[in-house]
Parts: structure tokens; sequence; C-alpha cells
């Protein structure tokens, strides 16, 4: 009876807390919205959440466009469903903004998860600058995590810089290919082929497959794997059968187990969090900035002036602060 | 004889700061390198260049893929050089990384305009932070406007918030569409439609350039004019015959000359110095973290263990820097 955009406001920091952690689905899509928006209040929630995250899985899938990856994901979340995982889906597209073709995934993939109350999913996309999206999926992924999902899904759509850098906050990352895109391959090789620890040649029924698999095999070897070191493995899937779903969701599990006995969770968890304390960091020093107004448009004058340069400027602020 | 990375590390900043000023190709291109690597040196050139900056008048062009932007960005520069300014063209492309395409189009363009002294090609790319691109082409302008260029052209490729961010800093915004890419208005709607100063209809020798003129002056209709605010004129251009490009430049001028009536370059430039001020601070910040640590691994610790979430954590490091 009352509309979304007031519940925000009417609902308190404890009680939005208490919904989240009961995984209730208005709840938590009000909160990752504000995360999208970067409502003032919103550190508030997520520094309560905080002491309940830490134990979800989360498994990153990327690769390029037409690769079936959506189809893939869905895929995934059924099978996990059926061994009793609740899973988040996030979905990403760091070219999109709020406005875009983001909320579009969520509908077409709602009717075949649809009333499984295990399930949830969501796009993912920010107004602001950029950066802003990789802090949001951070506190998204903390938001999926606190609310008790087993499996969080952190899905990006394109290949490049952009994907490399919201990728790597996943514990697993999955990188997709398809045979026929030979272009494609060329692509992973640019920024991918870094950050995958199972490869994933999907529509393998297709004519080719197998030479995408050697291609991939050839760009691994390539690469010097150094003692001790994840073996990155070749797995072929057909999302649209089902094929190799269960094996990969197999070598998942490895990876997984592999971080733990590494302590490669333990790492990815600290990078994590020094990430967050450094945009944490930056966000209070901007606020700190846009609070002391006049000595900040001060600094400004002088640098239009060119009697001082943006960087002097910076270090006299700082040190006025 | 030696090496181009050698020689960054020959040079002193002093003699590396009068050869950029010489507007020595060599200078330029090492000095804009750096700033894509994000070399710890780069800000004492930036800060000793600082003062031979605010000339240059910087022109946006902007759209997406397919609509003849590269070869339209090549017949400007040519216009330009024939009313003697010298151009630098900085072609961006937010998707790509250091590794990827970026430095294919300057081979490429290079052939029509080689030999001219009086402009300058390059791309640009980071292997940074999303974020990174928007600070290395603003500091980049500023080295090609120190370098005496009159014109610096700043192309991205693609449609998006990326580009929307990068874009911004131009003080004349061209969105470039062409026709038969319905969708693409679509696109320029989404996001660049509030930057555009001036709509370019490229191509416009094809079939429907007058639907896709009349769309765009749907849309700007539906956008509220101010009273005193700029009228965004739309120009149609055939970029491969060269039709249009003296009176596209003539708009650009005009939009320049009153840019300077109303305050607008005066705006801009605050506007630009007040973003390098807050990144300059937020390095100077992230450096101050970097030394102290100890105390960062502490935080960290914290965080991972649950004791404190990020924001206290950097709120109470802050505290103690």
């Amino acid at each position: 009876l009352t509309a979304p955009t007031r519940a925000v406001h009417d609902t308190g920091c404890a009680e939005q807390v208490e919904r989240v952690r009961r995984s209730e689905p208005g709840a938590i899509a009000r909160t990752l919205t504000a995360i999208e928006r970067r409502s003032p209040d919103v550190n508030e929630v997520l520094a309560a959440l905080h002491p309940f995250t830490g134990r979800a899985y989360v498994l990153g899938v990327t690769g390029p466009a037409g690769s079936g990856k959506s189809t893939l994901v869905t895929r995934l979340a059924a099978a996990y469903r059926r061994s009793e995982r609740n899973v988040a889906i996030l979905a990403v597209d760091p070219s999109s903004t709020l406005t875009g073709g983001a909320i579009l995934g969520d509908r077409i993939r709602m009717g075949e998860l649809a009333g499984d109350d295990g399930v949830y999913i969501r796009s993912m996309a920010t107004r602001g600058a950029m950066g802003g999206l990789s802090r949001a999926v951070l506190d998204g992924i903390s938001v999926l995590d606190a609310a008790g999902f087993d499996v969080v899904i952190l899905e990006t759509v394109g290949v490049g810089q952009a994907e490399v850098d919201i990728i790597n906050v996943a514990q697993t990352v999955a990188v997709v290919s398809v045979p026929g895109l030979g272009d494609d391959v060329q692509a992973i090789k640019a920024g991918l082929l870094e950050v995958a620890d199972v490869h994933v040649v999907n529509k393998a029924d297709l004519p080719g497959a197998s030479k995408t698999v050697a291609e991939i095999r050839d760009m691994l070897r390539l690469k010097q794997r150094q003692h001790g070191q994840w073996d990155v493995a070749i797995k072929t899937t057909s999302a649209s059968t089902g094929h190799g779903i269960i094996d990969l969701i197999a070598e998942f599990d490895r990876h997984r187990a592999w971080l733990e006995v590494h302590g490669g969770r333990t790492e990815l968890d600290r990078r994590n969090t020094a990430t967050r304390i450094r945009w944490a960091a930056e966000e209070h020093l901007l606020r700190q900035l846009g609070r002391s107004s006049t000595l900040f448009a001060d600094a400004v004058d002088d640098v239009v002036a060119r009697r001082t340069d943006p960087a002097s400027a910076a270090r006299n602020l700082l040190r006025q602060l």
C-alpha cells in the first residue's frame, strides 16, 4: 500500500538489517538500490550487516557477448538449488547506466527460476563515476552474503578492463567462450586469461568446439604455471541442453576447496577488505573536502589562476583539513 | 640509439618539460605514456607544465561505433590545419586495455595527416582502475595544451557512462549519429543527449538521414531549454566527401565564442580543476595509507575478523594519519 520509495525512509536501519538477514526480497532489493544510488544512509546498513558476512561462495562468470552466459548462469543456479544451496545472481553490465537495459535480464530469467524462495536475481548498474560500479558490486555481494545465500553468482557482460576489475572480487572466476567467435579468444587473451580459474567452452555441440578448446589450451601453455598454483581446467558445456553443468559445478567445488586449503580464501577476503577500506577512506575524504567548501574553492581558484598546480593544491588542502 | 624506455629515466624533469613545450613529438609521447602508466615522477612534470596550460580549445567527439567518427575527426583536423591551427587528436577507448587495439587507430590515420608537424595523434588507454582513464585524459589534455596545440580533439569510442564521464571535460561536445542505426538514437537518448552541444548526423548522403535528423530534433524538443542556454544545433556531414565540415567547424567556433561570453569556459575550467584536485587528494591519501602499512594491515585484520566494518576502519585510519 505504501510506495516502495517511501518504504526506504520509513524503515529504520535496524529493521532493514533484520529483514535483509531474514532474506526478504523486498528489503534486499531496497538495500541494493540504495547501494546503486549511494544513498547517505547505506553505510550504516552495510556496517550493521558486516558481522554477518564472509560465508557465501562468490562465483564470477564472465565472457564475451553471445557466449550464452545468462543461460549458463541460470542452469548453474538450478543445479545449485537441486543440492539445497540458496543462490543469488548479481548481473552487472559495466557499459550500461541505471536507465539502460540492465533491468531487462531479470525479467527474462525470472520465468525459469520464479517462485523459488531460494533464488534471488538482480541486475546492477550505477549512475555514478566508473569506479562506483566495482564498489557497488562488492557492497552488493556483502548484502547477499548477509542475507544467507550460499552461492552468489556474479555475472558480467563483455570483455575488457571493466570486467576484469569487477570479476576479480569473486572466489572463483569462470571465463566463458564459444566456438566460432575466433576473435573473442583474442579478447580473452587481452585481459581475462590472467583472472580465469576455470575456462568454460559453452555451446560445445557447435562445430569448432574442439578447436576453441585447443586454442585456450595453447594460451594456457604459454602462461608459466608456478609450483603450487591452481591448475586451470577447460570444461565444455551446452547450457541449452544442460550438458556438462554438474561436472562444471564439481570443478568449482574443487577450486573452492583448493582456495580454503591454500589460504586463497583469506587472501581474497583481505584484498577485497583492503579495497573497501580504501574506498571508504576516499569517500570520507571527499566528504571532508565537501564540508570545507571555502578552503576547496580557494584551492580551485589558485589552480585555475595557475598560481599552483592540482597536486600541490591537494597536498596543501589535506594539510589544512 | 637509446631505447625509448631508457630515455624516460635519462631525461630530467626540467628538460622533458622544455621539450614538451617545444612540442617535440617524442617528449609528448613519453609524457603521455608516463601518464597512462601513472609513473611516480609524472606528477612533477604535470606540475611544471601547469602554468602553460589553459589556452587550447578542447573539442569532444563521441558517438556509437560505425558512425564514422574517426574519418570525421581526420577531416576536422585537416580543416583546422588549413586555417593554421595546430591540432592534437586524443583517441580514447574506455573498453580497451593497454594491450588492446588502441594503438591501431594511430597507424591507420597517420597516413592521411602524416608529415605535418602541426598534427599530433595519439590513442590513450590505461591498465589501472576504471576511473584512471578519465584522469589520464585530463592530464593528457594538459600536456597537449602546454605543448601549444590550438585544438585538442578528444575522440571516444562507444556510447555509455564511460564515454559521458570522459567527454564531459571537453569545451564543446559533438555527438555523432548515422542514419540507419535506429537503435543508436536510443543509445544517445540514454546518456549522451545531456552532454551534446552539437549533434552531427554523419554519412548524410545515406537514405534515412532526414529521418535521423528529425528523430534527434524530437529528442531535443523534449528537453526543456532554459533561458540563456546554448541552442543545440543538428549539423549534417559526409566525412568521406568532406561535405559539411566547414559549416561544422563554424558551429564549433560559435559555441566556443558563446562559452567565452557566458562564462562557460571558466566554469568548465573550475569543474575540471576541482576534479583534478580531488583525484590528487585521493592519490595523496592512498600513498599515505600505503606508507603506514602496519596501521593499514591492522585495519584489514580487524575488518576481516568482523571486529569492525570497512567504513569505521577507514574513519579510524584517517584519524590516526
